[in-house]
Order: structure tokens, then sequence, then C-alpha cells
């Protein structure tokens, strides 16, 4: 009988920390490399930017799994076989990307750099503070992640929209849907939050033309970009003329078009942006890889996988 | 027919946006100042810290407003007549407060503080975050506004426990009540939010001895402390040596013991506490005064008055 075995290759990533947690909850053996490049016995793949090629002839390879919700770094590779993908889908993650994306809507709508400002200078002065339902939410990006950052921002009483490539329905946020929406979407947000995936469709989606749409005004001055989705839906110089030009008042970036973003970034110090170093919604191995092995377990067993990417949508 | 007034007595508040509200929205008559002292028109008080003795002798008094959640500054003058008193309780109130308290426990938790001052170093560096369920955050009074605040920190997946001064019962907030269990109630928690009422029972009640409760170690690192409810409820020295001592990692204070907080207060520079200027949840004239009027409306039609004030409990 071919042995049963799980390929980690991760890039960015200290793989043990990953291995440690699969050598405890499977029996199936984890490795970091195969046994020459058509190992019948990888069954399982478990990747973050994996090594290219390293998939490519594994003859009895069945599934592909991704460590965290964006699949775009596996398409990297071109020689990706034909096998189906899954994305993770974890409360653990979605629950981090919410806590992120709520911690950056209150940091803006709530002030938090005049009041840090105010209080370095000894000033106690309260600015005028509209209420939340005054603002409307801007989520680009109806998967699990907006969805439930958006559901959340909703129970803060803040009004919610959303825009996703295909319509789609959300009880509770009023849904754009498609390009030619696009712009009568934008141009209603007061803050915009970016959680979309990566895809040649995607590719630089947050522009000049987009920026071009936001609103001048709002109830807290000007508009908001936030984008913990990829830094390649982004066009940096874009944003930052934004930001000079005052048609954005302020960003929060948690991923670039660099990482780590080089230290000659003008975002690094500009007043008006708040720079985390792609930390919105990290993996957690321990919470996550018991997710992968009850899917493994599950196929073996005969029943369909969840959350599969859609190859030709490339999410 | 006695005319019918509604007397504005604020301190700290221009009077006019409220007069103006009030103008607006009901014919009887608004005034600043009482015809005299025993003025028989007067018919209901809205006030915030009265001019003492200005409600004292009002023969037709019916019932005091307060146009904040707090009823401590009415206490402050000895001449308040014997008529109900009104708690403003109304969802735009409600919502600010619990906007500040999800804003301050996310901005400790995610770690603002090491992330802020990484990017004006420009460090793209990742420290270890806990998942919020790993997090026991503590509610320091239940009533409308801590339940609030409460249970949408549950919904971000925090752990939350409540302690009040009776006992109380809420769906998803384990719950503490009486001095007797405060010591167990404040070294279950991580980080300690303070909604209380400002009492005879609780002035100060946020001590060295309450503070000596609190965890030296938690998965963020040691224990927080916020306080939004009111200032005489902390005895500033003693948090500042708890910050110093490192027995409280961090604290955000929106009141203080003198309000504005003087300059020489070693709370504005401390590195570890964030100062906002008593505007965790600011009372909007034009979404409070509304309220009011219906329970004047109501009073006038025979029904009873919500919201009222305790005077033995003193909240």
């Amino acid at each position: 009988m071919t042995k049963d075995k799980i390929l980690v290759s991760v890039t960015g990533w200290e793989p043990s920390v990953w291995l440690d947690q699969f050598r405890t909850l499977t029996d199936r053996e984890t490795v970091t490399e195969p046994d020459g490049p058509n190992d019948p016995s990888i069954r399982f793949a478990v990747v973050w930017k994996q090594r290219p090629g390293v998939l490519s002839k594994l003859p009895n390879l069945r599934a592909i799994f991704s460590i965290g919700a964006g699949v775009d770094h596996i398409f990297k590779d071109s020689g990706v076989p034909n096998v189906p993908i899954v994305r993770v889908v974890a409360d653990d993650l979605t629950m981090r990307m919410s806590e992120y994306v709520v911690w950056q809507v209150l940091d803006h709508f709530r002030q938090g750099r005049i009041y840090r400002d105010q209080q370095n200078r000894k000033i106690w002065r309260e600015p005028y503070q509209p209420a939340a339902s005054d603002l409307v939410i801007g989520i680009m990006g109806l998967g699990v992640l907006g969805t439930d950052a958006g559901l959340k921002l909703g129970t803060l009483g803040f009004k919610v929209i959303g825009w996703s490539r295909t319509e789609k329905k959300v009880d509770g946020i009023a849904c754009y849907h498609g390009e030619e929406q696009l712009p009568s979407f934008v141009g209603a947000c007061d803050m915009l939050v970016v959680l979309l995936p990566l895809t040649p469709a995607t590719h630089g989606i947050i522009n000049a033309k987009l920026l071009g749409h936001m609103k001048k005004s709002t109830p807290i001055g000007g508009s908001v970009l936030i984008n913990a989705g990829r830094g390649l839906l982004q066009v940096e110089a874009d944003i930052l003329a934004a930001l000079n030009s005052g048609s954005l008042m302020a960003a929060s970036l948690d991923v670039f078009q660099t990482e780590p973003l080089p230290r000659d970034s003008a975002l690094w110090n500009h007043p008006r942006v708040t720079v985390t170093p792609h930390a919105a919604a990290t993996s957690d191995p321990a919470r996550l890889a018991p997710i992968m092995v009850r899917q493994m377990d599950e196929y073996d067993a005969g029943l369909p996988l969840a959350n599969l990417v859609d190859r030709d949508a490339g999410y």
C-alpha cells in the first residue's frame, strides 16, 4: 500500500510550526519535500507560496490546501496541477480580519489620530463627532471575510454597503456588483474597506480612477481607504497622490505592492497613513491545521471538499 | 392657567444648542432662568450641573431630566427637590459609548501602540497576536451602557464577564456582584472596562487595592484599564503607581478626577496611557431632546416616567 503523506511547502513561514501541528493531529506522515518529483506517497499539499514546480508531477496528489484566505500565492507557480484547491475558511481567521477592520474603521471614525496628537500637546478639546449612523462604509469583496466585517460594522450602527464582482445578497448590506456599478458604489462610501481577492481582474483596482470617485467631503471630513486584502490590488503612487491632493483624507494599509514595505516608501511616514505589516489576520497553525486535517479525513471518507477555489475566477 | 415652561440649566454647555432643539420640538416655553425662585410656570427642568439652588423652590416642578447618562452632577447641588429624576437612555448615547469601548479594547488588544511606534521607525514586524477568545474582558457596571458594550465585545469573540453592585443576569456575560465578589472578578480580567455610576459607594473604587487584584500577566502581556465612567471613580496616583510598577500594562482614560485634566498631570505624557477629553459618549442635543420631549408629553398624558433615578442608590 502507498504511504499517505502530507507535503508542507511554505515560504515566509517557519515550516516547523505547521509540521508540529500536523504531526500531533494525524497519522499521515508530514514532510517538507517530496521524495523526488514523482513521489507517489504525497496525497495532500499544504502550501503558502510553494516552491515553484514542487506540485507539478506528484501522481497521487488529491488536493492542495492554502493556509491563507487568499490563494493568489499558489498561482504564481505555473506548475500547479489540476487538482482541487481548498481555501482555508476558519472562524479564527474571520474573527481576526473583522477585528482589524472594526479597529481601523473606529480609529478613523473616532478620530484617533487627532486625539493622539492632542494628547501629545496636552490639548483638551473635543472635535465634532458624528454618529455611526451618519457614515456609509463600503466593503469591496463580499466573501466570508467581507460579509462578516460588514455585519459587525452594522452592529455598531454604521450604514454598510458592499460591492462584489458577481451579484450577491446579504441581509443588512445594500449590495452593488460588477464593473458598471463600481463608480456609484465608491461614490456612495465615506470609508472604503477592501477585502477583495487578488486576480487578474482586481490587480491594481485601487487606482487613480477608482479613488477619483470617492467623496471629497464626509461627516468626518474626508474619505478613508482601508486595504486588508492584497497589496497588488492597490497602486500606491495613486493612493499617495490622492492623499496629497485631499481627495483621500486617510488610509490604513495592511498590505503593499512589495512586502515588506520598502524603507523608502513615502507611506511609512505619511501623517495620515496607518501602516501594519500584513498582520490583519494571521493564520494560526494551532487553529487552522485541525480544520485541514478534518477535511482530509472527510475526503478519505468519500465526502466532498468544501471551500474550493474557482480556477477560472482565480479565487 | 399657569404657563408651562421648560427650564434648561446647563453649565459646560452652550445652552443655545439645547434651547434651539426644544423650541422646534415643543410649544412649551424654554428658558434658561426661572422668573424668580418660586416661578410657578416651570414644570420640567433639563439639567447638566445645574446652578445650585435653582431647582429648590419651584412649586410646580414635576421632573428633572439629566442630559447625560450619569446623574452625579445633579446631586452636587444640595437643593434638589424631591421630584422624579430621569436619566437619559438613548440609543445614540449607548452606541457612542460602545464605540469608544470597542475602539479602545481593540486598540490595546491589536497592539496599536506597538504598531504606531514600529511605523514611526519603519519596522516591519508582527508581534504575537492572541485570538479574541483568549482574552477575558470585565465590565464594571452592567447598566444599559455596560451591557451593550459587553455584548458587542462578545460579538467580536472576547470572553466577557461583568460586575455590578446588585445581582444581575445578562445572557452571554458571566456576572459577579457585590463587594465580596469584586476581588475574584478583577482577578479574572485581562482588561477591565469601567462604566459605573459615581455614587458614595463607588467614589475612588479604582484604587491601589482594586488594581492590586489585576493579573500581572495576560495573553497580551499585562492587564489594561479602560475608564469611561466618571473621573472620581479613580485614584489617579494609584493608577500611575500601578502603571509604573508594571501591575497595570496600559490604560485608556476618558474621565479624570479634575476635568479638564490639569497640564501637570503625569497621565498626559505617560507612554502607556491614552487620554481622551471626556468624549467617549457626548450627548447630541438633536438626538436627545426629542426623547425628553416625548417623555414630557407622555407624563402630561398620564403615563409613567421611565428610566428614573433611585435616589438612595444615587443612580
